[in-house]
């Protein structure tokens, strides 16, 4: 297919060079422009501005960092909607606010273009491995036909509902699980560091009985290994992701304490200097609770 | 084997019965008689008290509700330590404190006699089915001539480390991690629900991708059908293990704020008149904190 | 002196009126207009324009709900900021965030107008006694110049210094302590119903001894009366302060759990149908928790 | 009167020595001789065994550090309940358990002895100038006979009602209302430092309006300063007391979640070393957290 591609960070350049390698015709735009010319050697064009990567194609795919780079790119004069044409799809795949997703699906409406939300789940890893979880939602014939573009992407595609924003609050909650599961490892691993057993012990008595489930891990061998760096996903960005769940359960009026309680712990690791660690770093903030 | 078996709830029947199965010969006590007397017609023997049932058998398994039954058991005049023989094996496989399990190691050493730990994790289906996961710590010989019975008993079996006390520590640590998954599912079912999402829909996605494990199978099943009764394990009983597990982490100094949650979600619970349901009934109170 | 009054709600309302009795020439202006006219009786002037009210006065007063509202009526095309003379004053009384505090005071600087940030203590009934607290901050010669406007509303004016924002993230804070002190009053009381221990009488005990101030005999006996409409401050506002603080908390990198405790027990407190009633309603949620 | 004195740590012996002064006629005991030896000077007699200290004795006076010295004290064989005659008082002073102070009265009652429970506001500095707080429960004829010698140690004594351990509680309850007053302080402090705003015009603002209490001076001041050594109140008694505490939420089925917040602050402190400092130090758990 004739795909636009926004956003090249690690994972977006994972997805563009999978998509270029699965034979669909791609041209890349990205803000630092450097990246996106490593594109060209596998085929890609580079698209000088956001309106020619968006001009003309059947799929325009956004992989940007948060709400502010989106509603840039597809809002401001001059940009996405206004090049895109009529019946294209916009498969906007950043984890984005529940609110900014209902906007997009709104004004995409409007256009008489297509819009579908299709956050993923995976570190960078996955994403060069072809191995994402994609959450799809939308209407469904447009999905229908992106899903050659999916399959080359992620290992599995869900297809959620119609309603494209839940797409984006399940992605959201997804990740606060995650959060969740870090912390809740970290509190386990202090305790077991303190009482003299070995954490990996236990992570090896969970993974191998009720808890073997990836999430715990890959998370856990980080967090016994006690090491953070070099980031696969930026702990900024988790807390980004935090706060938008935490404003769309305030719109629900939904009280979430455990994410109260990761909204502290990341506030605590930026205050303690973690902002360029992986977020699963917030176990440091308990370690160091524990005076470890 | 020639075993002692004290304690036949639900979960400590199941796993008697799996070891008359295999062909050990036991000798079952269990304060309410009756229950006891249903294990006859497998061919094990009925203790009329404690000492009876620890009385010239090579190894003695405990299977109780608590750290006083067990107290009861072994250490009050009359009781399991005094008739149990030089170098014959306690297996105590209740979820007990650590402070009695290292109380029960040092007082069988003062007999000659051996100890282990061997806490399981699973409900009573998986007990029935012999598929429980066992986790034992303790002596390595005699834990290494009890395989077989753990075998009867259990889908696997960890062997943690010579310190009995460290598989109890993990059993508690384990339940904790099972508490923070019920209650974060609880949170994110909470705002499914009230912002339109079928919580299925969430759940399918999570067990399907990062999260794959039994404990967000089975506790996800239960928490999206809301319902908690009858219980395979009683919330009173999770909130004991709560208050075990604080207790450890007090003696260790390990601030674990997810674990003071879940001890606040517990005595809510118990208010809230939930104290018959199965401990996932926590969620309830999610729920309800929610106006659902 | 000669003032516009911008913002004639509950507390705006008996402020303007303590200014007028005190003999200031006062212009007001409120988006229902008939809460400005009951003030002509007491010889204010009723401006039809934010315009209107702003234009030629000394001293511009706004006490309004909200960031939202105060952007308006400063901000917006053909409102005050441009109707200002220069060297007048805009006394911000409203409880606003530091941003914006921020925002007006580099706005009206490079009008050459005056920006003084006077948030305030106190209920409806203190501002009708002209018993408020006020925390001034900004310039000292224009807060000098304006001593006299203070000495007519409120009982104390605070000099907090010359950055104004530093007046708002007081007040902000002190409206945190605030809700801590609620909470801290409805756990206590439910401990003490459901011990059978009368609240009054530990309230007695309190507010007789070490917690002998305004605010634990305020909201002890609202909390201890379990009434709390009709509002003196609803519920909505109070849970916009905490996210007011909770944002400038997350700015500044401190981790606040308490203020976290408080989003979660104000978020409940609108999913229980609390949303009309005073903010001391949150006592409500803690209450219900207990099972009371 | 003739009074027997148990107890002379730091708050004990400023009472006796106002007994003393007061003209009353003392005998006091303490575990470490040479603190009862001091008391010598100003006329009281040293007993050699706790039984001499209230052998004859009209009314027997505990001040001691813990539940379990009071148990000692009063209950273990030849201890200070064999050596009460009938119709004598014991006046517990001592910060105990809602559950001993129970089972006090059941003992005392059995003996024909009166109990009267009378725990105490104030820290050393208060003892010593007869300025404590006393809240008094228990049969109120004792209490009226014994009103001359709260005269002697304190400001004020409050009559709560006839159920000795409601004053107990009350005093549990107060102490957690302190120290939901240090950590809030301490997180508005923390964001007034970050935000570069002075503490002590905060604090300034708070105790000159609306939190105008002792509480907030004392340890606003404390805290502002970041200094808590020399102790006035150890911090592991203040944990102790917040142990003490949740006990009896617990037993009443009251989730309290700030006092969970504070069992975790405490833990924390002791983690990091704070065991020695005033109970205030949990100010720094927060100061910490926010990289101050």
């Amino acid at each position: 297919m004739n795909v636009g591609f926004i956003g090249l960070g690690s994972v977006g350049a994972a997805m563009s060079r999978n998509l270029t390698k699965a034979g669909h015709d791609l041209i890349v735009y990205n803000r630092t422009r450097s990246r996106a010319e490593e594109m060209q050697s596998l085929g890609a064009r580079v698209a000088d501005t956001v309106s020619e990567a968006a001009f003309g194609v059947e799929v325009l795919i956004t992989m940007l960092a948060d709400d502010r780079a989106v509603q840039e790119v597809i809002f401001e004069p001059g940009r996405a909607i206004e090049s895109l044409s009529e019946r294209s799809v916009h498969i906007s795949m950043s984890t984005i606010s529940v609110d900014l997703s209902r906007r997009l699906a709104k004004s995409h409406a409007e256009k008489d273009q297509n819009y579908i939300a299709a956050p993923v789940f995976g570190r960078p890893e996955a994403a060069a491995a072809g191995k994402l979880f994609i959450l799809s939602a939308g209407p469904s014939e447009p999905i229908e036909k992106c899903r050659c573009l999916f399959a080359s992407m992620g290992q599995k595609t869900f297809m959620i509902n119609e309603d494209a924003p839940a797409a984006n609050l399940i992605k959201l909650c997804g990740n606060f699980l995650t959060t969740t599961v870090i912390e809740s490892l970290a509190e386990g691993f202090a305790l077991m560091r303190k009482a003299g057993v070995d954490p990996r012990k236990f992570l090896e008595v969970l993974t191998e009985s009720m808890f073997s489930a990836p999430v715990y891990k890959t998370y856990g061998e980080m967090i016994a290994a006690n090491k953070f760096e070099p980031a696969g996903f930026k702990l900024p960005l988790g807390f980004k992701d935090n706060r938008l769940l935490q404003a769309a359960a305030e719109e629900a009026s939904v009280p979430m304490p455990m994410a109260s309680l990761m909204h502290d712990r990341f506030v605590a690791a930026l205050a303690q200097g973690l902002g360029n660690a992986d977020w699963s770093a917030i176990a440091q903030v308990t370690y160091k609770s524990a005076g470890l």
